[in-house]
């Protein structure tokens, strides 16, 4: 159980060191016999160095060599010398070490997947053997990456004086949003604890107490039926200022992007980040995250064929709702097959069917052509910019549900035309501000904040929150990169009489609101300042600074969809009397 | 709902600054009417300023500023000047702003106690108001400082390769040592997670992974019945290395703490730290944590005395126990009623009794005197140092007690005679290593780890492993400032063979070994390098360096002993139905 410990590390030589005695400790990462002579690609966090044995050299120590198999554990000392077949792909393909001596400091098993770059393992039994895939240096890439963001952010907030403060894990059940993690109580039999959705609650307690500018890197856990990119437990960038207004909250927010973006990129955002009201992003984009790399902007064609027969047209002009059409450039070159896909995927998003009209050799080619008058055509052509070879898609429903499915389309044609690949490189930052406040659930017929109920309306709006309720707007704001919300906070309410309305207008009782929000709403009479924050999404930033689109790629132990931790077996069963002395029990069904 | 935004915090206005046209932003903290004159101290996380409203100056203004109350929120505009009584204890005291204009921006009820330091105020009102306790001065640098710790130690492991990992929140249960805490799985009825203790079996996967350097700032958790130096929930500054030494850990340890002391208290540490093993941290201190800041050390007597004739001396001496003595400097003026109170204070730790000599004018005095020749007592007094005025304390028992009870008795007598009080303001590191690699639990009659079961064994004791178990060391290490253990440590067992041993001796069988550990157990076949770490109990840093015995004074949002939340009322009963989603029900008894 002793070894020689190394002097170098296997990233670092190079034909400077050329001459060098070294010791390299690391894992065999490959291990080749031309005839004799053995090549070991010697494996560890910082790279990889080539070493050779060589039977004319030291035949003992050659022979020995022979033991080493792919992904043992060895030290190995030597000198450094000149390749006489460079690799000018790795830092360290110059050089190779003569080895003089080694050991075997530990075994291993035959892997049940290469170590390697880009294998198609699946995924399950990638994540079985998550210890052995971690060794793929594209994964420990993503991890080192993700290290640089926490170091990166931890210094920024540090800079603009920012205090940490950790807020608790085990809290109060408030079961607002999503569900809670219960934790049972020992001590206190029959009651739970929660794990935190957010801090949100304790940091806005923490502006009250005077601190100022809050920031943590915190763990957050919902409860949800996950989705392919959704964790139960996921790391935010908790931040909170006191005595500020909402630009002051962008501007911090910006500068940490383009921070990092320099930092780890090398690309200089242009600040201010662009601003764009939640009324513009779905007018124009069908989206309140839009993906801004490229254009495929919604026209509305409500104004230009308002004096149309066409019955479809007519209705939906007298329902209030929306005409609404995208230009897909050059898409008329698509086949009735894919259009039919396209209507398929728009039926997902409540679509009843989708209008088309091909612009071909001058002449329109449309389902719809014999509903409209030339000039209609015209006018449609030329709202949406349309030339010989585009494919211009209508949908008219009512408002939301047209932008919703244009949106969408918007963003399936991108992917299929292959516009996504062209723009993979690009990023586009977005503010999307003005939020309504509240949502409408016409299930449950009732109003729920559209963020959380401690945010904080427009002053001029106030004046609607009894009549019309959805025309405020909120001081609520999104951070989107790319098409995805990497963040979303709002300046929050701390007047105690607007915080009383706000929980009337959700139908929360007196009873409720005391059990849930009881302390928050007491905090708020004793001097709450002017406050607001922002809470990013660490793992989502460290995928879209990474390139990739799976969030397991950046977090060191993730669960799969059905919440499992497949190397530990989490979760598991548990003695009875575990739960016995936790005041529980099974739920049996009587 | 809105205001004027300060241009200068509270804390940084000098006589530099006379002159200048500044608005503030803050809490009145106090208010004092001098005739129509008023003060009012503003107060922000970075200071306080006096402001004055006079009335000759601007009556309407001075007739407005009587609204303003203790912890109102206001904007106040005006001129800085010099003060006529300049207070020289606060960075603004030579200062003050003569107000032109305010708005209150939010009213305070009157708070349940004010906000100052030094308040005599029960705990449980401050913690039920901790957003207003939180407010006062010596609170909120303690999380200041806090938050330079978390700085510090970030940038350190940085500057020293280290890689920040986030290990799992909800993981496996593994019932070793302390009580987990439990979360049941809706997505998996019946199955739970646990809230980790340590991240002990990560961070070894991470170094099986080859990521070489980890560190992590992290939250764990502990069911236990809490003690007042306890929270179920704490943070641990977590750390493990690969390829490395006992003494690598140690360096790269000291290296933080001399780093923190010369940043937060402009105090070298000499380096290296002492090292002191177990065993002779118990022979000369009585405790596996000796605080080193006085020296009142254990004197063995045994051989002093290995012919006496005194009964109780043969007794022990014959059943390998122990005659261990302490010398209390200038214990002799204490009175009959004290020691009595001593002997009382060591029956608590299982003694029988406690003798003692004293030395006054050159005469004995003691009850077993009688018992003993002259030259026995004056063998006792010259193995003891002692001299006139000094007390002598001797505990007879089996060893591990005697040592127990004295090391117990030198605090208590260092506590009662103003010793700690005269060197509260030093600081005595150490690392005590090479701990015994099993405890024995008399009352279940086997071996328990002393650290935990991936603890490697020194390889010289490997063959005590079957014969003589207790005379095995660990590599095991814990450091210790002034009597407290301030992190603990080891070197791992990464020999999937030593690793199976341990198990057996630990008295695991197959199942349970492969239900807890399976996949380390798994992990360590392929190919697991030499490695070991530390933890390192940041709330306890926290309370050494800002000088507070409170855990609660450098926790944010702390419990009470009962786990308690006073401020948001947690743990909480949660509705039935939640509880059903989660396929669990309150235990009822049958």
């Amino acid at each position: 159980m002793s070894f020689k410990k190394r002097t170098v590390n296997c990233g670092e030589l190079n034909e400077k060191n050329v001459g060098n005695f070294v010791v390299l400790n690391g894992w065999a990462a490959t291990v080749r016999n031309l005839g004799g002579l053995i090549f070991i690609d010697v494996r560890d966090r910082f790279g990889i160095t080539q070493v050779v044995f060589e039977p004319e050299n030291n035949p003992e120590l050659a022979e020995r060599a022979k033991e080493i198999k792919s992904e043992y554990v060895v030290w190995i000392s030597g000198k450094v010398r000149l390749r006489s077949n460079p690799n000018k792909n790795i830092p360290t393909g110059l050089i190779e070490i003569l080895a003089e001596d080694f050991a075997i400091i530990n075994k291993s098993e035959l892997p049940p997947f290469p170590i390697e770059d880009g294998i198609e393992t699946n995924e399950e039994t990638k994540l079985k053997y998550r210890y052995l895939d971690l060794r793929r240096p594209e994964l420990q890439k993503k991890l080192i990456v993700r290290n640089s963001l926490y170091q990166i952010i931890h210094k920024y907030y540090k800079n603009n004086n920012f205090i940490e403060i950790e807020t608790p894990v085990l809290m109060k059940s408030t079961p607002e949003g999503a569900r809670d993690f219960l934790v049972p109580s020992r001590i206190n039999k029959g009651k739970f604890y929660a794990l935190p959705q957010s801090p949100q609650i304790f940091k806005q307690i923490l502006m009250i107490s005077g601190f100022d500018r809050y920031m943590q890197i915190v763990k957050c856990f919902r409860d949800e039926d996950l989705r392919s990119d959704r964790q139960p437990e996921f790391t935010q960038v908790d931040v909170e200022m006191s005595f500020i207004e909402r630009d002051d909250i962008l501007e911090i927010t910006e500068g940490l992007f383009a921070t990092i973006w320099d930092e780890l990129l090398g690309i200089k955002i242009p600040l201010p980040i662009k601003r764009m009201t939640y009324s513009d992003a779905m007018n124009k984009y069908g989206s309140d995250k839009p993906d801004l790399r490229f254009d495929m902007q919604i026209n509305h064609l409500n104004q230009v064929v308002k004096n149309s027969e066409f019955k479809v047209f007519q209705d939906v002009i007298s329902n209030d709702g929306l005409i609404g059409s995208i230009n897909v450039k050059g898409g008329a070159s698509l086949s009735r097959k894919i259009i039919d896909e396209l209507t398929e995927f728009a039926k997902k998003y409540g679509a009843k069917g989708l209008a088309w009209l091909k612009f071909v050799d001058g002449e329109c080619n449309s389902p719809i052509a014999k509903f409209l008058t030339n000039d209609e055509i015209q006018f449609i052509k030329e709202t949406n910019n349309a030339s010989d070879g585009d494919l211009i898609l209508i949908s008219s429903d009512n408002k939301m549900r047209a932008l919703t499915i244009l949106g969408a389309l918007r963003l399936e044609i991108a992917k299929r035309m292959g516009i996504l690949e062209q723009v993979k490189n690009k990023f586009e930052f977005l503010w999307v501000v003005d939020f309504p406040l509240f949502e409408y659930d016409e299930e449950l017929g009732r109003y729920f904040a559209m963020h959380h109920p401690f945010t904080s309306p427009h002053e001029e709006d106030l004046k609607y929150l009894d009549s019309q309720p959805s025309k405020v707007r909120a001081k609520a704001y999104d951070i989107v990169c790319n098409g995805a919300e990497i963040g979303g906070g709002s300046i929050r309410i701390y007047d105690n009489e607007i915080q009383q309305k706000m929980f009337d207008k959700l139908g929360l009782t007196e009873q409720e609101i005391e059990e849930k929000f009881g302390f928050l709403i007491k905090a708020l009479k004793f001097g709450a300042p002017p406050h607001g924050g922002i809470a990013l999404g660490l793992d989502r930033i460290a995928m879209i600074i990474t390139g990739t689109d799976n969030i397991r790629d950046v977090i060191a132990f993730p669960k799969t969809t059905s919440g499992l931790s497949l190397m530990d077996g989490s979760p598991s069963e548990v003695e009875l009397s575990q739960l016995y002395e936790l005041g529980i029990d099974l739920y049996k069904k009587q």
